[in-house]
């Protein structure tokens, strides 16, 4: 049956691209107020796609840029997926570094160029142009379909959670989907089943009421710029590791045989240092740099500042002293009990005569989808059957909110299934999508809808 | 023979007022250039004044604003006193939290007030009006003179070492004296016979090109604020002690004999907390305040930098981190030996992946004049004499570069003999000098040339 869908998709090439041509040419930029009736028109336009796709559909004000949302219900004894992407694009700035203009989209060495080119116009347009496939050669399809498409990824998602928790009931769903994310590497597609967590918080030391004389007064009271050294400084050891005791007690270690998936994906490590510009690789001891980067909890210091940063130098005790703190979680890490760990860590640690305080702010928790689920096997099948070639099953190190609230808010697990690469110039200039990767989107998309629509409910349950 | 000169300086009370009004009332802000006529105009009265005391005078151009000097030889066998002092003052800025304007001077309170009463005009003054008073009621001195009175130290006497190197033959002496400090507290004369030392640096640590995502890259990558906080958080203990290896080695330390004249100052805990504005004391263990802050030695981060400091939290690894240090050096500490020694500990403990740059700023040593000296003797003998009450032996936790200066390039040490209080606005609103402090330090200025006249050249060499 599938078959016949590919069959029509690759007949109708053409068409599909000059589709989202017309899509590409709206500059969706969320950030920019002058862009608000480019946003509902391309909201306008992601409706009729979904209306042609055979979806009911509707634009739902916000109290910022709009969602489109639309769904089918073919067989409630069929799994309900929940596609999830953003028709908002980031500024194209710097534009004279833009070979072409971002909104004129332009085919150029088998790639296209324009903004939104693969985040996230391109692979949103996969998931609508596979489904209306289905519709036109089968008046069906083989899954329930949930559609919903956002105008304020890119300025930080505001009103989504809200809409989510209003609206728990409507989006019920098995599982969901979203292609925002990348292949592993060229030629290398990938199943991205596990992200990161993330909580934040800031410090401040409040010590003298003013800055004071370092010679008159210095080593009689406490210095904050010290302290707050100290402190962030007894975070992380030498050998990589957080020193907050229990930080690790929870943490869920990789199995034996993702650590040799992990070995086993091409990687170099002085590509690595190239693309970050560093002389070394550091980190926990005895954990290869990808277990650092996608499995392993984190501590980082975002930012710290106290007293005087000018020219030359200045014989003050500074006042007062602050600092940003993330920490990236991996699955089974609790936000709030790290938070609670990371304040009495430091809180027990400040020196008397100054005042500790501890701000903070919004996190979400790590993501792991089982890599043996029904689920994840059908989206490595139809991504097999698309690009020739079966997916590697990575993680990453990023946080994408939306799947964390998708698991607390709804309570399903989210397909990471990314066509586009980690080159595309993502929120750079000549932002761009390989053809090949959008077909083979396209044509993944349209296997995917069949091999989830076979998993079982009694498959997922056990 | 004091005796007449004490007696002619009390009936002349009442002009020399009048004359140091004169002085106050020249505006010779350094820092502002335009004031530039009013510092001429204001060397051109201190000429007049050392040459109406009696000495050989003249104003010397500079780089900057010009330095006085004036010198009376007279007996070779006779010690000679090298006065050191300035004629400029600090911006009186604000302007409109002065009672009455700082250039026209006005006795309330048996205060003087005007910007310079007493930091340095009214101090200076003393010195200039003993000597003129010797020389009319004796027509000599029982000293040698060189009087050194400068226009830019506010603004950090740029151009007096050059001129001290240049001219330290004819600087020649055997003794400084400087009233550019203060009594102890109200009612307490003092000798400040030892000062801090200082040197500052500035640590940059260098990694990743840019700044980098805090997910992607996070656990892989030696993040710099992470680690400028562990180096400059390892300088100092949980007790207080500077951690460099090897840094207390040289510290000269405190006799028993200095430790009970400390002990038995009156110092106020619960004062000295409301003067810092801080709760609770801190410092090297096993010291008392006053030994933390006058001769101990130090190691306070006056500044430090790095990464995202406004609002919120932002997931990025810093790229770069900035510090910036001062170590207060106490009497035999080698201001280049504990740079070498900061660095090497620094440097050591930087991690992998990260560049380290150290840059050097200008730094002096500590000084100290030994309390049992016979200079120390005849200078509390004198201020005994003038104020009914002999000095304590105090010291200073920061650091006078002319008396380092004295110390290298004319190889003399310096008798700090203040006759102000702590409590005088020095560098502030309403600056005043009470018209008692003004009168004993005249009174005990003019006992101190005899007293040092009759120190012996054994006496000082022994």
């Amino acid at each position: 049956m599938t078959r016949d869908v590919l069959d029509y998709l690759d007949r109708h090439q053409s068409e599909t691209l000059d589709e989202l041509f017309r899509f590409l040419r709206i500059p969706s930029v969320s950030a920019d107020s002058a862009h608000k009736a480019d946003m509902q028109r391309c909201a306008e336009f992601v409706l009729n796609s979904m209306q042609k796709a055979g979806l009911t559909a509707e634009i739902i004000p916000t109290n910022g840029h709009p969602l489109v949302y639309g769904e089918t219900t073919q067989d409630p004894a069929k799994p309900t997926i929940l596609v999830y992407g953003h028709y908002d694009v980031q500024p194209p700035d710097p534009l004279d570094l833009w070979t072409t203009q971002p909104f004129e989209p332009e085919v150029r060495d088998g790639k296209i160029f324009a903004r939104g080119a693969t985040d996230d116009k391109g692979q949103v347009f996969t998931h609508l142009k596979s489904i209306e496939a289905w519709n036109r050669i089968h008046g069906s399809l083989p899954v329930n379909i949930k559609f919903l498409i956002e105008g304020e990824e890119e300025v930080g998602s505001d009103n989504l959670e809200r809409f989510l928790k209003a609206n728990s009931d409507r989006l019920k769903a098995d599982v969901a989907v979203i292609s925002d994310t990348s292949q592993y590497g060229d030629g290398i597609p990938a199943i991205t089943y596990g992200l990161r967590g993330i909580v934040a918080a800031e410090v401040r030391l409040i010590g003298p009421e003013k800055d004071l004389h370092s010679g008159v007064y210095g080593g009689s009271v406490a210095n904050p710029a010290n302290a707050i050294a100290a402190l962030m400084g007894s975070l992380v050891g030498c050998d990589g590791r957080v020193q907050i005791p229990g930080f690790y007690d929870d943490v869920a270690e990789l199995t034996d045989q993702e650590k040799s998936q992990f070995a086993e994906l091409p990687f170099s490590e002085s590509g690595f240092l190239k693309e970050v510009g560093s002389g070394a690789l550091f980190g926990e001891e005895g954990r290869s740099t990808l277990e650092r980067r996608w499995a392993r909890p984190t501590c980082d210091i975002n930012g710290i500042v106290s007293g005087y940063t000018g020219e030359g130098p200045k014989t003050i005790i500074p006042s007062k002293a602050m600092a940003k703190i993330t920490c990236r979680l991996v699955p089974n890490q609790n936000p709030d009990r790290v938070l609670d760990a990371l304040e009495a860590f430091l809180r027990d640690r400040c020196p008397a005569g100054l005042k500790f305080e501890f701000r903070r702010f919004h996190g979400c928790e790590a993501f792991a989808f089982d890599p043996t689920s029904p689920w994840i096997t059908a989206a490595g099948e139809a991504i097999e059957e698309a690009f020739g070639q079966s997916p590697v099953f990575i993680r990453e190190g990023g946080s994408i909110p939306v799947v964390s609230s998708f698991q607390q808010i709804l309570g399903i697990d989210t397909l990471l299934l990314g066509w586009g690469r980690n080159t595309d110039n993502l929120h750079s200039p000549n932002e761009h999508f390989h053809l090949q990767d959008f077909r083979n989107g396209i044509r993944a998309s349209a296997c995917l809808w069949q091999k989830l629509g076979n998993v079982q409910a009694w498959q997922v349950q056990a």
